[in-house]
């Protein structure tokens, strides 16, 4: 079978190889992949700083998947040859709370990922496909729709007539403006793109803000929702955005922790934390179930996510340097 | 002014009064009340049937109201005159969880209500009313539009992809379907009347079942969840329709109990409450802070109440009788 | 090996059998059970009557267990041979909420149980015993101690100052007294026995109710209170005992559903749920995970089940007559 | 009345005057202050630091009060002369969740606190003494106690079996210390002082650690706790603590945010936070309803405030510099 190999550390060492097909085994289905999807994750995977979170040499890549059953292990039960089924992001959360051991594999991080033909899984690992999505658009859901459904609905809590400011027009943050719209929400979004803001309003976002053109954005966020500040804010640009996330929210909000495009580390002014009692929550992508209860969700509302491009298998790299370029709207997926 | 008043227990003692003015006490302002509307407790009230929680002489009825301050009390300062106000149902419950002191006191309960021209009313039980409504429709929202939020919203916490069973079309059930669509739940309402089931459906119900022709509508309700059963039920007939609910919900679902229109007695089997896990909330109307929460919910929205039908004060009888009848869909409403 | 088998329904066909010891599967282990106990659920099964939750014929009875690992299948990891261990209810239940699948087995249900000296069962569905605990202690918490922690910790929410009521001294209700006073609640146990009402005194209840001589015993425990009502009821009786949980109960509380000793069919007086605002909760043992936080919690505190009696595993019979008489304090054991 | 005044600010300009004694308005009460106690916070109002939370002129500072009601003001209801009573931080808090609103005002900050023989507040801002504590005991309870709850109980939801690190041995680390063991938990204390180390493990500590001597003091605690990390750290040093905090802390863990005694400006490793699932949550003390659920409970448990020192009103300055000295365990009381 082909998948894409890390070698070592570095994209220059990513290469498109033969390899066995692997064979299930007990409990185990075997995966024919149709389709990958990109987050910004496996760009650090390429490069190696995922840290211990990984493995470091002849790493299959990838960590969104979604293909069709061809063969089941001894013992597996709950998938029949021919289903199609996406992957969960982390094979071994399948529900609860987060905890060290179920965050201990993820697909392409310590175990090798989505970026091969076939792979062979615990069926608990699995989830139907909806009928009315694409492989290409279920692809897209484990990691990035997941986490944007732990931010604003399963962690969030975010309801009918709640402010939500969401950061930017990647992945994460149109299933964010989706979830968050789909819940009866009013959404502020963000962007440095007039042309991209265009676009989400389409999607249903109520307002959009060029933070090029207004840096203070936290301020507007703050008078569109006159004067009493949002009750979330999607926080996906870390240093380059918490400072304006601050301005925005409201005494008692919560702001979600999820990206670093704008760099690790940030400044944090504790009293501001302590006197208008915000909660900062860190978001971990989430469970089985949480995609499965997200599925059922998006189906009832027929809800696509946006897909930006599709790269073959073969142009991974190039898919990768697009992705890393920032120029996507919505998800950047591979076709295999 | 003009006053209804229920001089002893019996709607024959409903009598059209005039009574002098108040005055507004320290923090109270005085309201000029122009439109009030009519719930079932109501009917319970002007009969004396409401216990140790009702006066049972004198009473001004109603406990949902919506009009303009017309003065203000010494230290009063939340409102000015000219502001379109709305009452609080229990008018010292501002916030918090349900507590015996809170419930103390309800409009056309312990205390006179809303049937009359004037009322001084502490400044904390009144929210400005939402500009997009009347004051008939703002009238609608205490008492029968908090209920459904509480079952709905803030104690049931429906939302995105939840199936949800409302019973009926009064007042409460009406707006339990908005707030459960505004939350991207999936609806499946309950009617004896397929012309009822065809007005719900455009008010955005998903499914609509006419239980006179489908008396095993509980099982109806799990098939069209696909087995599954059903995540919450928004129960208000009581004794008539608890067995049918059991037969819906799904392991560890939630039925909220607000309504007894089938009778106030109902046998529970407690095996089927213990093995499936069930839930089972009485619902009490709500807070101030509630009422505020669902106004901005239903403003974002612009979320109309469904009013069907407007009596005069001189008529209140009238109007309570029509509400007996069960022939409404959704609110019936005073104009005074 | 010795296992104990009802052949078909009624404690007349309960056999002890001579029956091959299992082998594990893959993922699984063997465990050689050492200790079980009894529940009031296994007085339903012996006799066929837990219906669709039960195989009818030829089943090893019994939920609880606790022994050692003395072999493993292929693929298990997670214990060594010679781990002491004990078995989680619903062994497919390991985490998240309830659900219709998670509790489609249960140990001693649609399954066998315990009540043999071999057990082949998935890894997944055992937890390290606590060192200090001895196997017959470990094979008291499954059921009866999980029920407890899920009424009052995990799905009550018991905490510092909350006042509980709890029913009788039977093993869930002597878990439910322990588990409320470690979590800093004021507990108030109810009895026919003043004997007992004084060893549940030595446990840290803080009052008892003789409600033999105290048929009014709701109102006792809110006099208790200064009037406030009790915020939880661990509601083990039914019909003979859900009136006097009205009584006792505070506006907003919460009454734990979990027995039936005093007859399934209770008269449910809706308006009082209603107007109340009172919460019927529904508990299902819990979930493996549940277990572990239990035991980890125990642990900390050195928490000892109360073992009333143990019976030889060829006195089985015996032990559920015993477990039938009501005579008993705190479990009834089962030795193997 | 005698009242400590700060003219301006500046630890110097703080005055102690004669002043009229205030006449309680519509829907107050007149207090005669018998004890006031010192925080942090406190600190910074007298030199100016609290920016738009306080008045910078003539401001008799402090927040923290107890002592007995010796008249009513007009409509006045819930006391009666002679009633001991405790002030609540924000007087117009009383219940629900964190607003804008409910902070505008604090005894001490925006508008004159505790430093004062008499103070005429709203009734809803007092409640009552438990008997059990005297009045210097009742007054360290507002601000530091009921920050500690927030953390502990109400925001934190600690419960039987969690790991807690508490830092230091302040007013709020020793009531969160007395909080979390009520509430059945484990905890890790941290101190510089091995005699006070020993002192918290005689109030219940189950382990201390020494931060001088073990600066990595998170790794030790993560020992203790057998590599598992610890549920929730009550974070008091800000700058100077929070690596260590992460260090400790569990995926899926909460660190309350409470203090900045080490600095107001931390930095954030934001990966840290998302990929361990970490939650960081503001606390600002709370609502009147929340001190007087503490309040029960501490009174069932009978716990004591640890009461480090007390001082004459004349002598507030200096009790100021001893508080910013550092030397003291526990609250710093004032005698009125």
């Amino acid at each position: 079978m082909k998948a894409a190999v890390i070698e070592q550390p570095g994209l220059e060492n990513l290469k498109i190889k033969d390899l066995p097909v692997p064979e299930p085994g007990p409990g185990e289905v075997l995966v024919r992949l149709r389709a990958a999807a990109l987050n910004y994750r496996d760009r650090l995977t390429v490069e190696g700083g995922y840290g211990s979170r990984q493995r470091h040499e002849n790493l299959i890549p990838l960590g969104d998947g979604a293909g069709e059953v061809t063969a089941l292990g001894p013992g597996a039960s709950r998938f029949e040859v021919g289903d199609r089924v996406t992957l969960s992001f982390f094979p071994d959360w399948t529900g609860g709370p987060p905890t060290e051991a179920r965050f201990e594999t993820s697909l392409g991080g310590r175990i090798d990922g989505t970026a091969a033909e076939y792979r062979a899984l615990p069926e608990h690992a699995l989830v139907p496909t909806p009928d009315y999505l694409s492989d290409i658009e279920a692809a897209t859901l484990p990691c990035a729709g997941v986490t944007a459904w732990s931010a604003v609905i399963s962690q969030g809590g975010v309801g009918p007539g709640d402010v939500v400011v969401v950061q930017g027009t990647g992945g994460v943050a149109l299933f964010a403006l989706q979830f968050a719209k789909m819940a009866g929400a009013e959404v502020i979004q963000t962007s440095s793109s007039d042309l991209k803001l265009a676009r989400v309003t389409e999607l249903g976002a109520d307002h959009g803000i060029n933070y090029a053109a207004e840096p203070e954005w936290g301020v507007k966020a703050r008078e569109l929702n006159r004067g009493r500040g949002v009750d979330h804010v999607v926080e996906l640009g870390g240093a380059a955005t918490l400072k304006q996330s601050f301005r925005a929210i409201r005494v008692g909000g919560t702001i979600s922790m999820i990206g670093v495009l704008g760099g690790p580390r940030v400044e944090l002014l504790v009293p501001l934390v302590v006197t208008r009692n915000i909660r900062l929550q860190g978001v971990t992508v989430g469970s089985r179930e949480q995609l499965e209860t997200m599925m059922r969700a998006m189906a009832l509302h027929r809800i696509r996510p946006v897909v930006d491009r599709v790269f073959p298998l073969d142009e991974l790299a190039q898919g990768i340097d697009y992705l890393a370029s920032g120029q996507h709207f919505g998800k950047v997926a591979i076709e295999i």
